[in-house]
């Protein structure tokens, strides 16, 4: 009896269709993190349950989602998969704080899985994009952390992104101001759901005494006018100040924020990149500092694709020792997804390489030999491995995405001669020697506009 | 109370000083698979459960190493941990061969998991890198295969390898010439021993006739005197034709060898390199056809770091059609592992990059600014965060692999000069303008014999 080959509920193959546009992003991540001197680390996807379920580690939902892990052969103690790479970090530099040294900053890429309801566009396994700056209290880190998310998504053509920050300090004085601060959890957690649930929603949290934050309706009224009024450039900072005065904790939060817009102008980062957004809450608990998100413009209602904050105290669980830090997060599907509705996935998929066909009378070795010189040249190059007619041998080569189509048959061989197709247009040109062949593949290639750069450069040097 | 923070036993923690070879050393192998017009695909970490315990899906030992996967909150039904990249290679082509077509050549590269009791350089989740070639039954195939594990493991800078090349079809005829056709699993099961477990255990397993294949001694002699003549250059072939006479099942093979064996040598790729081993068994089941695998020359004893051989029904687990296929997969572990025992993985670790030190007195922006400056032109550049005496500075800088360190006080910052300071031998150049210091760092790191070339062309094709 056959087997079902449909992949488990709530889960996906990536075909190289999706397999091969997620390969470049995360090519130009991982550029970009090493650009700022991130380095990598892994950790297992395999946890210990007690690492994964210490106190605020996730979410009471999060810890619902757990996969736990179970080996029937034997006895391994309680494991399961991570649900992020946060958990894993905190771990991960309190057992090895000695031999990593602090500052830290790290990146890591990766599955993360939850037992989420499957959903459209919701899958139980999904690949985060970490990076974080460990160990260090300054500014500097923080607008770096910023100036990462930009440079990244800038790097892999996410058109039009906005970086929103917030500052955790920012809401306190606020609380402060209206006389609730002892209700700061509740009301984050209620700010949180502004943009999906919208504004009714959240006010009837913000006033409940039972289930939200039990504010009296005036007090909820005036965090609602102070964050609706809060989304902008440098502008509404000072709005915010105006409201806030000069509380310790709203002038710290203001001039974090206002030193990051400036460390953010130096490196060239437009003011439309990178904006303020007062409401901003982030559910976790952690944060203690400047939060952000990430929006692609006109595409608000797709949610963040990046997010992240500043934490005091990342390795409580673990150590004794406090340990601060910034970091953020790319949700590479959530990313993949969005391009993918924008019609920007297909677009970046260059046409590349030649297919070397293969003719009866032939002797392999020489489309064989050919392939491996053009490979040599810096050029992707495969031999078709059957004789079947040549017609559907080139038309595999464009369905593969090669620019050039390679033709020898047995009377070219007999006169030495090549016919090369440009497989975006059919065009043929006919009679040519090796290395004409190899001319006109590393110029046209090296000179596509829509070629990737490295590769282009790569080609340029080895010819 | 603290949570340990200890990986669970049996798994383990990258830290940079492994995860940076091991990104240097999956970018190479991506860039040669690609090269071959491999395209990327990606499954779940998780698997229905069905699908992993299919009839011959993997060996009884296998099976008893599986993790099963259980999410408390929902009842997903009974789900797992993959074990390889093949067992979901062919239910993925079951699923999409109508999107995919065939041939198919794709790339996997990914954790597997499998309880393994814990032992030294054994983890219970390594990573394998697969590729193979679905749907086609041409000699090209294997030689492609072959020459991309060549490649993969030269271009990676593994020294030293040599692929050990089989055929099944040898082994089947012989033990025609021997009188016991019947007996080939449990023949290849005793075999597969050879270097491990030595000629007396081979022996007593071949002829033992409970436990193993029950061959009469004279029978299990000529088997070990057949593969113990049988290794090295194109000689082993004609002497295994001399045994073997014209049985088609030799022939065949031994034809097929032979054309692999010219196409490599059409590549460039000398007769060291790959060589014969009719002793090689390779335990598994689904193999009709080559077999390879892969070891290092003066470190045979450490075992293959790649293998792999000829299939001719991946998928009928799941499907009533015939596809056949020819793959190899590189343990990306184990290399690491050798690589590091022969005290090859630090030594390509070049430095690189600038670290811009930061002065109490000098305003952040100056030294956010010029790092950005630096990135702009292609060399990796980072701000220390913290003001703290400079030469803790440049020590972070040396030890996190930089090749500069920048440093900008008050008073250069007045005069509009900057030191550069060569990491590597504490060499300072002092009273630079901006641009001399772009000049130098650019000019050093693009010339540094050290350095990795696709960077290096990144940088001169920038500057």
């Amino acid at each position: 009896m056959l087997i079902d080959s449909r992949v488990a509920s709530g889960l996906r193959d990536l075909t190289p269709s999706l397999a091969k546009p997620r390969e470049r992003i995360l090519d130009r991540f991982r550029q970009t993190f090493r650009g700022f001197g991130f380095q990598p680390i892994e950790t297992p996807h395999i946890e210990r349950k007690d690492v994964l379920t210490g106190k605020g580690a996730g979410s009471e939902e999060v810890l619902r989602q757990i996969f736990d892990v179970v080996n029937t052969g034997g006895t391994l103690g309680e494991l399961a998969l991570r649900f992020d790479h946060t958990v894993p970090l905190a771990r991960f530099v309190s057992a090895h704080v000695n031999e990593i040294g602090l500052p830290f900053k790290r990146f890591a890429i990766g599955s993360v899985f939850r037992g989420e309801r499957p959903a459209k566009g919701r899958f139980r396994e999904f690949t985060q994009c970490d990076f974080d700056i460990v160990g260090s209290e300054s500014i500097v880190a923080d607008a770096e952390i910023v100036l990462v998310i930009h440079q990244a998504l800038s790097f892999a053509e996410v058109p039009r992104a906005t970086i929103w920050l917030n500052h955790r300090g920012l809401l306190e004085a606020l609380l402060d101001v209206i006389g609730a601060a002892d209700r700061g959890p509740a009301v984050l957690r209620a700010l949180d759901k502004l943009t999906k649930a919208g504004r009714d929603v959240v006010l009837s949290e913000l006033t409940n005494p039972e289930k939200g934050a039990g504010l009296a309706e005036i007090q909820a009224l005036k965090v609602l006018e102070f964050v609706e009024q809060g989304k902008g450039g440098l502008g509404v900072l000072d709005r915010a100040e105006a409201v806030l005065g000069d509380r310790e904790s709203a002038r710290a939060a203001l001039s974090q924020l206002r030193t990051v817009r400036l460390l953010l102008d130096e490196s060239g980062v437009s003011e439309d990149a990178v904006q303020f957004d007062l409401g901003l809450a982030r559910g976790l608990d952690y944060y203690t500092g400047i939060v952000m998100e990430t929006t692609v413009n006109g595409w608000e209602k797709f949610g963040s694709i990046s997010s992240g904050g500043r934490y005091d105290n990342l390795a409580g669980l673990f150590s004794a020792r406090r340990i601060p830090g910034v970091g953020a997060s790319i949700g590479l599907d959530r990313l993949i997804a969005l391009l993918d509705e924008m019609g920007q996935l297909q677009k970046a998929a260059a046409h590349t390489g030649v297919l070397v066909g293969q003719f009866p009378g032939v002797p392999l070795e020489f489309p064989f030999r050919i392939a491996s010189r053009l490979r040599g040249r810096g050029v992707q190059a495969e031999c078709y491995p059957d004789p079947i007619p040549i017609g559907k041998q080139m038309a595999y080569g464009a369905s593969r995405g090669y620019r050039f189509g390679l033709i020898l048959g047995p009377d070219e061989l007999d006169q030495g001669v090549f016919h090369l197709r440009d497989l975006t247009n059919r065009q043929e040109t006919k009679g040519l020697s090796l290395a004409e062949v190899d001319e006109i593949v590393v110029r046209v290639l090296s000179e596509d506009p829509q070629g990737d750069a490295a590769a282009k450069a790569a080609l340029k040097s080895r010819s």
